[in-house]
C-alpha cells in the first residue's frame, strides 16, 4: 500500500529527540529517512538508558524504519559524500548549533549550488539569528526559558516540567510541518529554500493563550494544578480511589445545570457567581470546596458511569500501564511489535496518522550504527565495493 | 511575498482549540482558511474570557487571518451551500463527534462525490472507530486518559495538568501534518482521501519514551518534578532567588566533570555511581542532596554567568512576562500587533515558521462572526446579492 510521502528522501543529521522526532513522523508518512551518524558512537541517544540487551530503548523508540550511514564530516571525503547525497535527496535536516554547518563547508549556500531543489531545514534551540543564536540548548532549558514550567505545577508550589519532553517534541512537529509546507511550495516553484525553526519560538507558539492574556490584560499566568485558566470546571477532582477529569460544554448547550444535578448540588445551579465558565473561573475560590466535597465520596468508576449517562465529558486520570491496556488505544492499534536483531521482540508506539487510502505503520526496528552504509553508497551513489572499502580505510565513514 | 501554502483553500468546521490551532498553522503558512460557524454564537470559543471590549481574547489568539461565514447546517439550503463550497476547496476539516457529519448528510462519501480531490479531515477525541468513538472529549479529559497527568507533578503529590492545552494542541499539529501529507499525496495521485486523527492517539505518540520504557522493561513512569526520566542532571535547581535549569552533553564530549568543577564539587567527579547520565539517574537519591546543596547559595543570574562560561547549557525558569520581554523572543519577532475593529490594538503570538524565500506572519485580526459571509457567497460561489438575501431570510446563513 502506498504512503503519502513515498518518493521523498530525507537526510537526517540530527540527534537525540528534536530532529529524530520530526524525521520519525516523516518516516511514518512514507519518506525515506537516512540517518547520518558519527562513526564513533553515532546519535548521542544511543547512550541513553534503559538498555535492552545493550541497546538503548530511548533510541529504539524514535528511529524505527530509518536507515543509518556513518560519515565523518570532519574529513574531506566525508564532506564530499554528504554533498553527493544532497544531490539525490529532497530534504536535509540538521540541528547543530547555528554556524556549525557553515564552518564545516556544508551550509545552505554550498548545498544549494549542488542541488537548488534541496529543502535545507535548520533546527536549533534559539534560531539562526538573535542574541542567543549560538547558545546550546536541551529540552529542559527551553521548557524553563519558554515559560511553561512557571505555569505548570500546584498553586504556590515549585515549578514542574511537563512529563513529556515538549520542548523537543513540539519543535520537532513544527519542523515537520514547515518541511512539508516547503515541499508543497517547491511543487509550484521548482526551487527549495532554507527553513529556520527555533525551539524557543515553538514554546511561545504553543503558549499562545497565556501570552495573549498577559499581553492584553496584564494578568500573569500561574500554575493551577489540573485546572484550566479560563474555563471551569475543567480539571481533575480527587475521588474515593483516584482522580476523575471533568469538562463540559458551554454556550447554547451549557451543561452546568446538568452537572450540578449529577453531583447532587442543585443549590448552586442558578447561583449568579457560577452562571458561565468564565464567571466560575473568576469565582473559583468559592466554587472549589463545594465541588471537592461533592465528588470525594464515590469512586472514579462510579462517577464515570453517572457522568457518562448525562453525556458530560469525563475520564479517569490513567497511569501509563492503564493507558497501555486501554481498549480504545488497543482498537486504534497504537502499539507495534517489532523484531530487533539484538534486543529481540520489542514494543514501540505506532503512528497516529490514519488515512483512508494510505496505510502508515511502524515496520522495522531502529537501525544499528552504520547498518546501511554499504547499501546507500553502492545503491544510491553507485560506488563499487572497493571504493567503499577505501573510504573506510580513510576513516571517512 | 509568497507563502508556502498559497492556493490551498481550507473549509474549517472546527471550534475552540484542537481544530482552530491546526487551521491557524495552515493560515500562517498561506492557506486561505474559511471558518464555517453556527449563526447563533458561532465558535464556542467566542464565549471564553477574558474579554477585550466584549471580544474573547481566547478567540482572538487563534483565528487571525481567517475568514468567517455563518451557515446553518441543519437547513437544506445550508447543507447545499457547504457542498458547493467543497467543490471549490482543497481541504475540509471537521471535529464533530464521529457520525455527526454523516447524519447531517455531509459525510466524506457525500462530499467525495461532489469533489473527488477533496481532503476530508476528521479530528475527534478518540478517533472514528473503537469502543469510545462516540464519546465527547475536551483537552483535560484526553490529558488525563492519555497518561501525561500521571507523570507530571512533584514526586508523591497529586497529578498536574501541563500548563498548555497539549491534548488539543499536539492533536492540532498532528492534524496539520496529516493534512499536508495528504496534499502531497494528491499531487501525485490526483485524488483526495479521508484523514482520521484522534486526540488520544496523539497523546500516546508524544509519550513514546514513557511507553517504550514501560512496555519493554515494566518500569512504571511517575511524576519527577522538573527532572528527566533517563538523564541527569537535566532539571531545574532552586537558587538563592529562583530556579535555574541545567542540562549537559553526554557521550564523547561528556560535560559532567566540567559541571562538577563549576559547582565546586570535584569530589563527585570520578564517583563510579555518577559516571554516566544513566548511572546518575539510577543513583539520583544519593546525588540530589549534593547538587541542591551546591547550587542553593548563588542567584540564578550568577549561575548562568558561571555555567555559560563553561559552555554548559542552562537557563532561568522564566515567568510569562519575562519571556515576553526576552531579547531573543523579541529578535525573533514572536509577537504581532494587530488592529481589531472593536477590541482595538492587540498583541498576539506571531508564527514560528521562518523560511528563506517565503515570509509568514500574522496580519489581520480574527474575524467577527459572519464577517465574510457576503464576500464568500458572491465572490467564491458567484451568487447575487438577492440570492444571499434570500438565504438570510431562510435562516440558512
Amino acid at each position: 500500500m502506498s504512503r503519502p510521502l513515498d518518493g521523498i528522501r530525507v537526510l537526517d543529521l540530527t540527534q537525540v529527540l528534536f530532529g529524530p522526532f520530526c524525521t520519525m513522523l516523516l518516516s511514518n508518512l512514507g519518506a525515506e529517512v537516512i540517518k547520518i551518524e558519527r562513526p564513533e558512537g553515532g546519535d548521542m541517544a544511543r547512550g541513553n538508558g534503559p538498555f535492552l540487551d545493550g541497546i538503548s530503548s530511548y533510541f529504539l523508540s524514535l528511529n524505527h524504519d530509518k536507515k543509518s550511514i556513518t560519515m565523518n564530516l570532519a574529513s574531506e571525503q566525508g564532506k564530499e559524500l554528504l554533498l553527493k547525497l544532497t544531490e539525490v535527496s529532497d530534504v536535509v535536516i540538521q540541528s547543530f548549533v547555528p554556524g556549525t554547518m557553515d564552518r564545516l563547508g556544508l551550509g545552505y549556500e554550498t548545498v544549494k549550488k549542488r542541488n537548488p531543489r534541496i529543502i535545507y531545514v535548520c533546527g536549533s534551540g534559539f534560531g539562526q539569528y538573535g542574541p542567543y543564536a549560538r547558545k546550546p540548548a536541551f529540552d529542559v532549558i527551553i521548557q524553563a526559558m519558554g515559560g511553561v514550567m512557571s505555569i505548570t505545577g500546584e498553586p504556590g508550589r515549585p515549578p514542574v516540567r511537563p512529563g513529556v519532553s515538549y520542548g523537543d517534541i513540539v519543535a520537532g512537529m513544527f519542523m515537520c510541518i514547515a518541511t512539508l509546507a516547503a515541499v508543497q511550495e517547491r511543487n509550484r516553484s521548482g526551487t527549495g529554500q532554507m527553513v529556520d525553526i527555533s525551539m524557543l519560538d515553538c514554546q511561545v507558539t504553543v503558549l499562545e493563550n497565556a501570552f495573549v492574556r498577559y499581553l492584553n490584560t496584564g494578568e500573569i499566568p500561574r500554575p493551577l494544578g489540573t485546572r484550566h485558566p479560563v474555563i471551569a470546571p475543567f480539571q481533575a477532582f480527587p475521588t474515593k480511589d483516584g482522580y476523575i477529569a471533568v469538562a463540559m460544554r458551554g454556550g447554547v448547550k451549557d451543561q452546568w445545570p446538568l452537572f450540578c444535578a449529577v453531583i447532587g448540588r442543585l443549590e448552586i445551579m442558578d447561583d449568579p457567581r457560577f452562571k458561565t465558565g468564565w464567571l466560575r473561573t473568576q469565582n473559583y475560590d468559592a466554587l472549589e470546596p463545594i465541588l471537592n466535597e461533592a465528588i470525594k465520596d464515590k469512586t472514579t468508576a462510579e462517577w464515570i458511569q453517572e457522568l457518562e449517562q448525562a453525556d458530560i465529558p469525563c475520564g479517569p486520570v490513567n497511569t501509563i500501564p492503564q493507558v497501555a491496556a486501554d481498549p480504545q488505544v488497543q482498537a486504534r492499534n497504537m502499539f507495534a511489535e517489532i523484531e530487533h536483531p539484538k534486543a529481540g521482540k520489542l514494543r514501540v508506539v505506532n503512528t497516529p496518522f490514519k488515512f483512508s487510502r494510505n496505510e502508515c505503520r511502524v515496520e522495522k526496528a531502529s537501525p544499528e550504527l552504520g547498518e546501511h552504509t554499504e547499501e546507500i553508497l553502492t545503491g544510491l551513489l553507485g560506488m563499487t565495493v572497493e571504493e567503499v572499502g577505501r573510504l573506510r580505510e580513510q576513516q571517512a565513514i
